[in-house]
């Protein structure tokens, strides 16, 4: 086949095809969620079985789309974990919605980097402003604006937010020398002793070792205890160790356990260390008034975040990271190689977001936040929260009234942990049944060293009946254990 | 209103409207690409003018889906720098195409996690399939496949695959125990001084001081000089220092400069120092038989990353990070909590993608590289890159042809970096004039201290039309100047 030029030949897919297969493609999504509780929400794939059905080489020459959205279907969807199913209450929820699912979709389509401002001046603007508007939404304190000393930014997860917070701590602890000389001498960081394991893996990854985490014990209720952390931090202080970062968390992934932030925010005051909240899923419920409790004190926090991807109807990756002092922060992650210079950075003028998290790229996550908080309104998320509020604690009334159940953990807003009163064994074995039956999917933590389920209520589709039907599964299992 | 349960109400943007203002926005962005070359390509926009035209404060009430998309079309894309243009030769590409836009859109519709493999099988196998895939495809060695003692991750960005090689390597230099003590006496990373920055913000945030990089000078091609290597290495041994990290470039940022990998290899193995390889642009020409010579020396690497994200048609994030030793990166990474725990981990018969990375959640990347390489069969894939190089090495030609200019590096690939002879002032002024016309866009760097401009040719959808354009356009900006 001659040619002489790429305009003549081309493997890529028209405009027109795209328009074609693109519709194929939502259709293919809009019967998905129609027809989404008909699979069993965990996967019953066994290891290795998805990949030994699909071919063992990269194919040599291209293939028709059918094909390709056919295999997917065949082959990719049995191994599939249904985390859109309403009937999914496993983990914390991973959510997504129409609006955000379109708004990530003109992501795609644009495919723009954020780095800098100047790479595209409306995917830094946008992501500031919503990030903005959610600060009074969340009942957060104005420092976090950027319009004063703070801001936002949009970070893929809690875990990469929590790691930022501490880098931007060490540095503030040492005279921002510890991102040119190394970390110095022993800097020692707090978390309960129910904290996610984001900040242990965080200490390890900033190089002060793990060993510098201190776990504090918690209350009858899962909650930090603060008289052990201010023991703690005096412990150190005293053997000559710097307490620099406390991470307090607003609703803990085992049990949703809220730490006193009211009396951890003056601790770490008179200590001089930096206060985190993380309030990965729980922040959410703070856009309604009767819930925005849980924020109480976060007037403290240095920084703070919570994501929408997790109960805010916002499909993954959205992490939203708040910090009182952009500079510290962007103090802490900046560097400048020449081939990134332009005037608007030199200006001074603009936010290059590059200098506020770990990766160099950045795609635009801020459209699908901006498309949820415009379909929704606040009014509009308020009633999901609610809603889904209402039905765990509904769930958490039907187990109290089960004398073979009880509950584990304070039920506090949208997570209920509770168990079988007759040990572990039996709880695994009702577990596994559940999750094996496919009607539903939940998950276990330990709480005081006893197995406990975890039913979260976040999906977005998660209805009464949905809720119903699980406690029902649950109280039929529970009967067929011997 | 009386409501008695949310099964009676929702905000929710059900299946059907989903399937018709999916068609909307799906039929927006195949418009858009028709139309793509009538927007300057550089966003026009002044800094905080999208941001004021926007409201300063979230909706009360949600808005209706047309609105939102008016919007967006408004007052958003006046802000958008097209990245998708044929006509984008700045930093390095960040291309889509078809096929992986599709395949981002079913990430996003069935919105999974694959933190683990029980939470979504086909999310982790396809992805370890698909990256083993590539390992002969661009004559990669034996040791990255999964099947072997390796394996690949697909990651945000070659700045995180940097960073979590910096940490695979800083646990191996201390047997395991940087992560749990911190980061032990000086250990030391080399880097070309034409090395991306990211392996710089990668040694603060890693805890070992940005001053324990050494940037080892280049040669005349603006690659590592590998008998300056040896000596920095010696250097720091003799001064009891412990050479831990080497990154070598294949086609750096600023003039697709190729470090020796086939010589920088022995050393490493001479000093026991991890290699890591970052061929985050340039990775991709080695489907091509006739450029695979750049990976020569490859198998010295204990690890390497390519970017699908920048010159694989495949949209952002999708960087692909390949480690020869799969037991050392998970061990450095892996905390299990509780509510983690599950028995296909526990088996070992599994990949869990959370120990191979910084954050915990993680999205179904793996679809869209899997749809595009489907689509374009490597064939295709070959066709297009051949494309590029062509067009890039006719730029090269014109460029050499014409008096008023020189090339400032040698035309390795698909990147040519040239100037005007007469100064720095003439080529800021030149590039400027081309930026702000708004036909194309490119990018400078400096070499040798002098400025130099840089066009890339990587874009999906650029032909010899384009790089003829802009051509014509340099040199009629060149000409106006005084």
């Amino acid at each position: 086949m001659a040619l002489d030029s790429g305009e003549k030949k081309s493997f890529h897919m028209d405009p027109d095809e795209f328009r074609e297969r693109g519709h194929q493609v939502v259709d293919w999504i809009a019967d998905y969620y129609k027809r989404i509780e008909s699979f069993p929400v965990l996967s019953q794939a066994q290891p290795g079985e998805i990949r030994s059905s699909l071919p063992a080489q990269a194919p040599q020459q291209g293939e028709p789309f059918e094909t390709i959205l056919g295999d997917f279907e065949k082959l990719i969807l049995p191994g599939v974990t249904h985390w859109q199913s309403p009937n999914f209450f496993a983990y914390f929820p991973s959510n997504a919605s129409g609006p955000s699912i379109l708004g990530d979709v003109l992501s795609s389509g644009l495919g723009v980097q954020g780095m800098l401002w100047a790479t595209s001046p409306a995917c830094t603007e946008l992501e500031t402003l919503v990030l903005d508007w959610l600060v009074p939404a969340l009942g957060l304190p104005e420092k976090f604006l950027s319009t004063k000393t703070g801001g936002g930014v949009i970070q893929d997860t809690a875990s990469s937010a929590i790691l930022c917070a501490l880098l931007a701590a060490r540095e503030c602890a040492t005279n921002f020398q510890s991102n040119q000389v190394g970390v110095p001498g022993r800097l020692c960081a707090y978390g309960s002793m129910q904290a996610h394991s984001a900040t242990e893996k965080a200490m390890g990854i900033a190089g002060f070792g793990r060993d510098n985490l201190r776990l504090i014990p918690t209350d009858a209720n899962f909650a930090m205890d603060a008289d052990a952390l201010v023991r703690a931090l005096e412990n150190d202080r005293n053997a000559g160790l710097t307490p620099f970062f406390v991470c307090a968390t607003v609703g803990t992934t085992s049990s949703n356990a809220i730490d006193p932030v009211p009396k951890i925010g003056p601790i770490c005051q008179k200590f001089g260390a930096w206060l985190h909240v993380d309030s990965a899923m729980s922040g959410t419920a703070a856009l309604c008034p009767e819930f925005r409790y849980i924020h109480d004190g976060i007037e403290h926090a240095d920084s703070y975040c919570f994501n929408p991807h997790k109960w805010m109807f916002t499909n993954f990756d959205c992490d939203c990271f708040y910090v009182a002092d952009r500079a510290a922060l962007i103090r802490t992650m900046s560097i400048l190689p020449e081939y990134l210079r332009n005037q608007a950075t030199e200006s001074g003028a603009v936010i290059d977001y590059r200098d506020w998290q770990i990766p160099l790229g950045r795609r635009f996550r801020s459209l699908k936040l901006w498309f949820v908080l415009r379909h929704y309104g606040i009014e509009g998320l308020q009633f999901h929260v609610r809603e889904h509020v209402r039905l765990a604690q509904q769930f958490a009334a039907w187990v109290r009234e089960d004398d073979r159940f009880e509950l584990a953990a304070p039920a506090t807003l949208n997570l209920i942990c509770f168990r079988l009163k007759n040990g572990d064994q039996a709880n695994q074995r009702l577990m596994d049944a559940l999750n094996r039956s496919g009607n539903l999917y939940l998950t276990h933590t330990r709480l005081n060293d006893r197995m406990a389920l975890r039913l979260c209520v976040g999906q977005t589709n998660t209805t009464e009946r949905n809720v119903r039907n699980a406690w029902r599964r649950i109280q039929e299992e529970a009967g067929k254990l011997k």
